[in-house]
């Protein structure tokens, strides 16, 4: 049992908290995550307690000083967390105390738990969020690259799983790189609503110490200190948010992943990744299995459920903080681990991919992925669409039942559906030819695509 | 059963649709809530397809003529749905071309079903977050008005539930305009996405007609065009993000609702809500029920419930439209609903709450809620931290044991705790002292929360 | 305005509701789906005051009387319910007294909404528990016999989209079958849960009045009344149960339906959905797609966040009954729908499915798949599992490498990788062999599946 | 880098795997808690091929003693793992090859990793389940030893956090007995499904090895072997039902737990948690706060969020067993964590509860709360139920008006309602009266709660 007497709280405490309370409240075991932030936030917040005459000059030195020696040992592994300190600022502190005595005591002199912790989750996901769009930018960017080096491979493209037109690779890749780039700007839109200052809040109504937030805010390089100190306290919207961002990035690294397994596959064989990144079967000898791409799928669950957690928690909490609220960590940590982990792995693996590119063109000969050219070639002789649509489906199912393909059709058997067919059409029939008439902006024509890419990398 | 051959893609099918699965696919009971904006885009891409010669000016003429009509039919009540019409874009269609025949059909010319349900989501949700906007700005309003309104009524602050410090009610409903207004920034960086026009894509590879999307686009109002036809016609992120914002509003919501619940308790009894927004029991006569408040608390579920039923649905899908995706606008549409209601009736609903300010300001002077201001003081008198919130405790422990308030304390009994204790210290332990003295920005005193009105006004 | 005195609870009210706010909290739009329900409690209810002597024998006819027509009107679709009648409750006694006067409002006498509702829900539930079982029953016949027709037909097997050893295509299929079959299980462990009578809690706290709930519950064909009053009203874990059954059931409908999408593919051909179960494209006429089961795989995200709505309703409710429980019955009823409409569908299209049974056995053939076969030949022959394994990889290695197969290597070559190798090998290389190999329980030999398939029917 | 030939799978692989790759899909750090499942079903494994001939008795005793050895030190934590291990399997696997040599590589004879693993969670989660069962008995207990030291204690009963009617705080706390022993009953269900053998289904198709599973099963106490290959090795519903039933368990935890936290504030003022089951804060001395009650509310949102991650895991995949099935590990390990530490926690606290008896007495007599005892007096009287409400709501209201309580009225007030009322009506409106009143099954009188006691003590 541990006497209370020692904790931050403990003065009208009279009995030892229960051993089992402690270890089911005490979040040390996950927050230590956290020291980094912890001791940069209680440097500048002892700074400025100097600064405005609350402490002395040589109290804040001595501060800072042991400080930066807990940080040094934290980093260098020499410190010893010690179960019973419920919290990363209870672990500093007290280490803080013993280094440098008593004058400890006066690091959390106007702030609070609750202001502490909410600083901390700040400049953490500050930079956490800065590392995962470098790690968005060098995935686009791995897209990109790969766009340029396929530059003119066709593959067949597909809605319903059934292939549907002609695209070009590059094509597909790029589409890819939208939904990161799309990705990167709502990290962006939510690192504005992280980097705001909020100590000083102190436990939930400010402070009467006359301390200068806005100081404290520059120190630590943030823009703006938060409006209300009530709302300060308990607000986890930038940890949602951030975690519906990371939610939408695995969505997309889910979809991409879903057509690496599909074209993987025997019956695809659009792609083969590198063995260094596959793995095999302990029973069935001849397997190449794409666990990474799998892997990054099922981790996408994993996501979402952190971010059903979080909105769970904080629905219906009356103000201010709530202990509720030590529940956001472990969700916001793995989130950031699982992404990082995910976004690291894939750039490094469209890095070995091998395209099949004579299979893909092949594909997107089959499957009569011409036929809208046909039905655009009508349009142009002024055949209403819905006509020219029903004119192409009665010469589709003609070749199904001739087993023909389109372009094997003499300009006499097409005149049967169609008098106005003339040589002009067999111009468009070519999975080539098709692709590259599509010059619509946004569209597969190798054209359009080139110039896509020359403005994504111009911007 | 239905003929396929009336179908809009019957061409090349020789079996008539199953009636069960025409109704299990059909989406029309929902989506002809989208009529007016499949219309619009219609208009705009039968505009631009004369504008390009694709099809004449007459012809043109012709089709925005009929559609404007059927818009009118629909918004009149005069339009009859037919069950088999599929969806909103053949119900359309289907009824323009019987309006003005054959030319009808060239109306579908350059775009597919994908496109334009890509662009009518996304002008439907353009002007749905355009409404949600001015909501949660009137909201925002109300809690204005009623922090003017409340000025200088003191409430007891809470965290954990237990009192903790008194606070200015003003400062408490200025928490709320804080989340608000985040909500409203984050809808803002939301709608940059939805603002982008999609039509051009046509199935998901572009069109090879010569069609020009920037016309459509400025006819449209819309700032951009997407880039990449795959992408563009299987991107929903815009639908998620919408409805990942609104359950953050709602979140934000439910936790008012949650106090306002509590306050009107007898136990808390703060809050009066009137009559008109309050219900009572079929069976306890004397029941008068926050309903609206718990309601607005439950459909925050019903929110979060569709944000995981989108991220579900997106989840691992193949490129690029698959018929999942039809999926997508229920929930949509149920959000934007909710959303709104709640919106509109707690809006109504704080114009329509008494507080009981007597009984708040006596809730706030109990559990020796100004502590921390004997604390605060005992640090200007340069006691370190963490011993002078130990004193204070011990104190508190000592009036609980006597049966007393920490104001009831004579100067003798309070120097057994610190001798260093002056007469100075009664000036710190009233309810409004203590709120005044924290002036900190951010901070609940009268001056700084009256500051922050007046920036709000001006901003 | 309505006037608050029409109201069951408006004796103390002053004001009147406000008009938006009735509208908000109306639950008559979704529940009076209900009435069937509603009334055959009311009616047992009825019976029993008149039997305790707390209404007269006539009074209760009269009540009884008046319920029939009611539900005569409702079902005829001759029943007008008014807007301000804010539930189905309330809806049907207001027409009970305009039917027989003042003895309607003896109907409610000992009992409550609270009670009222979850005894309306729980025989709502428990009939449509019933039908979602027979429903889950019909498609494990359609399963069953399709195994049956299919019995023979060799499909590849797969382990993470690779292909991994042939099995049964009736092996798959009955897969499935054990699937439903615990989903079944499910159900009927859920239904002993919804099957026990709330009626009599009242509010919260039961009655004063001489009720007799084992007669309510007899007449209703309930096993057993509810033990708590304060648990009974607020109790709504049979809800979430059955969304949890159902959400279970439609993974398991999704995963199917992901392998109907990718055996349409033209890459892997395995099946043919008949026409009436697909649809086409408004743009590409070639186009034929599984939309039915997309639509069902997408439909499995809404019954999630289904689920997830509801367990974020009923976390931290205070006891007893809250409003936000009203929010638990459109999440409830739209499940019931979907999964009843998926059931349905899915199962008369598996009768319209044609195998391409050549094309699958040719599949199975490929990729290596009997390459577990030669290890167990090994395994046989006493070489150490691991080693056998080694000795396969290479063997495959090699055949890449020489572009043959396994069965076409010589006996001659094979030794090079084990001297031990003997004709009888080439005996377990024909995929029949390797299938036919794997009779143990719950392997995939034919006889094996048959006598499955047997005991399935006998039991 | 990792050489691939030292993998299991290494045979046909010419590159070495990444090490990020290795490291991503590495689940050792997390299923080497797997490990005495493992061995288990290993040792039962390898007696089952020695029984069968398939490997020799010698072999069978020197794995069986190779496996004992490694368990011992496993749990003695002189066990290292390699992190290039991979997982659990592979391994004890190379630590049994180090220590008995080559015969070692014969264990993974007639099996995959595939069924192993399938059968590793199946005998983690028995145990656990029965671990949860015992817990959940356990506070069972603790409620009902609580309502039996309790009973006759009076409590305001709440709807709506409304004062409703005055119940016994026995019966409050036996609601809570009859949502745990639903939870029971949920979690035996589930281990029935769970209780089932999948050895033997081998990769996905089960084995040409003539081994016996059903001796397996006996070995580990299964009442029934798996009886579909494809099924066993991709089924994972039992996962997903524990947490499923996990998530209501906690949701019934977290609505006591809002009580908690309500009944501990100032204003509701009924129970005391004992300061070791309390933390303080670390800026305001007088805090006692109700953390443990917090958390446990928190940890409910961590828990369907485990939940939603299987669910969207399982979604939509193709059969049979895929990489992504590894992400169930993780959250179920946490569930059971979570859940297990919530119960016995709260056990112990629900042990260290004051109730403030008077304080809840007290206000159960405020609030009209036996208003609906008139409204019954007065339907005794023949008074329609509808009329009596109005009648008394009037009286109410009249009440309000006078500052007065029902029973301060007279009878000359009275009569002025409601001219029937007699004297014996002032023998219905105390509190006590009230609550003994309602002794139909499952109400709140005394005698009833007593007697529900009786039957569970006796059941």
């Amino acid at each position: 049992m541990v006497k209370t007497h020692d904790k931050p709280w403990g003065g009208r405490f009279n009995e030892p908290t229960d051993r089992e309370v402690e270890a089911f409240t005490s979040s040390l075991h996950y927050d230590r995550r956290l020291s980094r932030y912890d001791i940069e936030g209680s440097i500048a917040h002892a700074r400025m307690l100097a600064k405005q005459g609350i402490i002395s000059r040589g109290e804040s030195r001595a501060i800072v000083g042991g400080l930066r020696r807990i940080l040094e040992d934290i980093e260098g592994g020499n410190f010893s967390f010690h179960a019973n300190d419920e919290d990363i600022h209870m672990a500093i502190e007290k280490a803080l105390t013993g280094l440098i005595g008593e004058t400890g005591g006066k690091l959390h002199t106007a702030r609070s738990r609750n202001d502490q912790i909410a600083l901390d989750i700040r400049l953490y996901l500050r930079d956490e969020i800065g590392r995962v769009m470098r790690l968005v930018a060098a995935l686009k960017s791995g897209f990109l690259d790969l766009a340029k080096k396929e530059c003119g491979v066709i593959l067949p493209g597909y809605t319903h799983l059934q292939k549907a037109q002609p695209v070009l690779l590059s094509h597909y890749l790029l589409a890819f790189w939208e939904m990161l780039d799309r990705d990167e700007a709502r990290l962006q839109d939510c690192l504005k609503r992280v980097n705001v200052m909020p100590l000083g809040s102190a436990a939930l109504a400010g402070t009467s110490l006359p301390i200068d937030r806005h100081y404290v805010a520059r120190l630590l390089h943030f823009p703006a200190v938060t409006e209300n100190s009530m709302d300060s306290v308990s607000d986890r919207d930038f940890v949602a948010e951030f975690v519906f961002g990371a939610s939408l990035v695995m969505m997309h690294l889910s979809r991409f992943c879903e057509d690496l397994v599909l074209w993987s596959s025997d019956e695809f064989g659009y792609v083969e990744i590198a063995d260094a990144f596959t793995t095999g079967s302990s029973i069935m000898p001849q397997k190449k299995n794409p666990d990474v791409a799998e892997l990054i799928r099922g981790k996408t669950g994993r996501v979402y459920g952190h971010l059903v957690a979080l909105l769970t928690i904080l629905k219906g909490l009356p103000m201010t903080y709530n202990r509720d609220l030590q529940e956001d960590k472990e969700p916001l940590f793995d989130t950031v681990d699982t992404l990082q982990a995910c976004l690291r792995v894939l750039t490094a693996m469209i890095g070995h991919l091998s395209f099949k590119r004579a299979r893909m063109e092949a594909g997107a000969a089959g499957g009569f992925s011409t036929a809208t050219d046909v039905a655009e070639y009508l349009v142009m002789k002024r055949v209403p669409f819905r006509e020219a649509h029903g004119i192409v489906g009665k010469l589709v199912d003609f070749c199904i039942r001739k087993k023909k393909t389109l372009s094997a059709l003499t300009l006499t058997e097409l005149r049967k559906f169609y008098p106005g067919f003339e040589k002009d059409l067999f111009d468009r029939l070519t999975v080539r030819q098709s692709v590259n008439a599509r010059s619509v902006t946004g569209g597969t024509a190798e054209e359009t695509v080139r110039k896509r890419i020359r403005e994504i990398e111009g911007g």
